[in-house]
């Protein structure tokens, strides 16, 4: 496979055109950035941890069954993936009230919820990724109710799978978002990637947090956060 | 009818509790806030401005066989009303983008929707009044899926009867809020108020706003807008 010209740079990855137009190559950076890109800095082994915990989560999900972009590992910052046009939602799955949820509803930080909750926020910058309805989303036309429909159940099963991963290394899932694409053929697949900037994933028993509110709260250092993941999941 | 002990006091009205305890006392305040209470004034003639135009658009429902809280206006500023518990949801239909959903998506102001939108809101004040998903609600248990439905039917039907009204005296209703109540048997009432606090009424030619946006941007003089509304209503 060759890596040809640069596609798109997004906050957390590089995207790269390869010689095969139906895969692109994807090149985990070391930028950590919080609310919508106000908090940024460079955390050196970022890169790396992302991409090995992604690649395994992926790999974990496809072998429940649960298909994504992702192809191959390629180094210990790339990866080869599937190319598909990003849907413009960020569809996220909480079990347990944190971050904008505890501070929108007023539920303490830490309160479960009764049933995994699913919501969509418009994958857009300028308008600091809002909150959708499913009004809003039928109103911009940005997938059809149906393919709603298949967003949330596809990030339900999800939240099942990664739910009980997780459980056996002593973590708990509070939170995830995942972006969703469209292959050539119009066929919706799981995107992106999965890893602790894109969960929130506290220790079981300690309630440490693990992910990057560590970086958003300055709760202590990021990587060695990040490495009690790799490491409880298995990978080095 | 006795007026006695005041039972709650909002930004812009009191309520008092009467000799009959299925009604009460509603007596609009000149109080004009805006930005969750963050900007405020008092403005002369603005309770007898609001409590004309809610009592007609209220009685002109009525006509329609839309029944609300409302019994009868008692004097310039003061009304009966039946008592009824307040569902703790705003609900706002769009037919135009303006205010908070241009915001929010987007759209430029004045964009005509392709069909009127329902928003639910959380009235929570220490909150800011957030946006609440259909999953919100369910979660927080403000009401039945089943209720949820009744409101949003019953919003549009609204909708289209006021939309309707106004286009006859030139102004197009662009949004608007309402609030509902529950009585002592559990039926859903219409409640609150609907006036220029509560609705976006644009001109339709001039586009001039008629509404407490005048207040809000600080467009002119907000007596004078409402006197507007009351004056093509037919009121005086």
């Amino acid at each position: 496979m060759e890596k040809r010209e640069l596609l798109y740079e997004g906050k957390a990855k590089k995207i790269y055109a390869t010689n095969d137009k139906e895969i692109v190559w994807v090149q985990y950076k070391d930028s950590a950035t919080a609310f919508n890109g106000e908090k940024k800095a460079e955390i050196g082994g970022k890169a790396v941890l992302n991409n090995k915990i992604s690649s395994l989560l992926f790999s974990k999900l496809s072998e429940k069954g649960i298909g994504s972009h992702f192809i191959r590992s390629l180094s210990e910052t790339e990866q080869l993936v599937k190319k598909v046009d990003i849907i413009p939602l960020e569809v996220v799955v909480r079990n347990v009230a944190a971050g904008s949820l505890s501070k929108r509803l007023g539920f303490t930080e830490g309160t479960p919820l009764a049933h995994p909750l699913v919501e969509f926020y418009y994958k857009d910058d300028d308008l600091g990724d809002p909150l959708l309805t499913d009004e809003h989303i039928h109103l911009l036309e940005l997938v059809t109710d149906e393919e709603k429909n298949v967003l949330k159940e596809k990030a339900l099963v999800v939240n099942t799978v990664l739910q009980e991963l997780f459980l056996t290394i002593n973590v708990e899932l509070v939170d995830f978002k995942l972006e969703f694409g469209k292959d050539n053929e119009g066929r919706i697949l799981l995107a992106d990637e999965i890893s602790p900037d894109t969960c929130r994933l506290w220790d079981v028993k300690t309630k440490e947090k693990l992910d990057k509110d560590v970086f958003r709260r300055n709760l202590g250092d990021l990587t060695e956060a990040y490495e009690t993941i790799l490491t409880r999941l298995g990978g080095e």
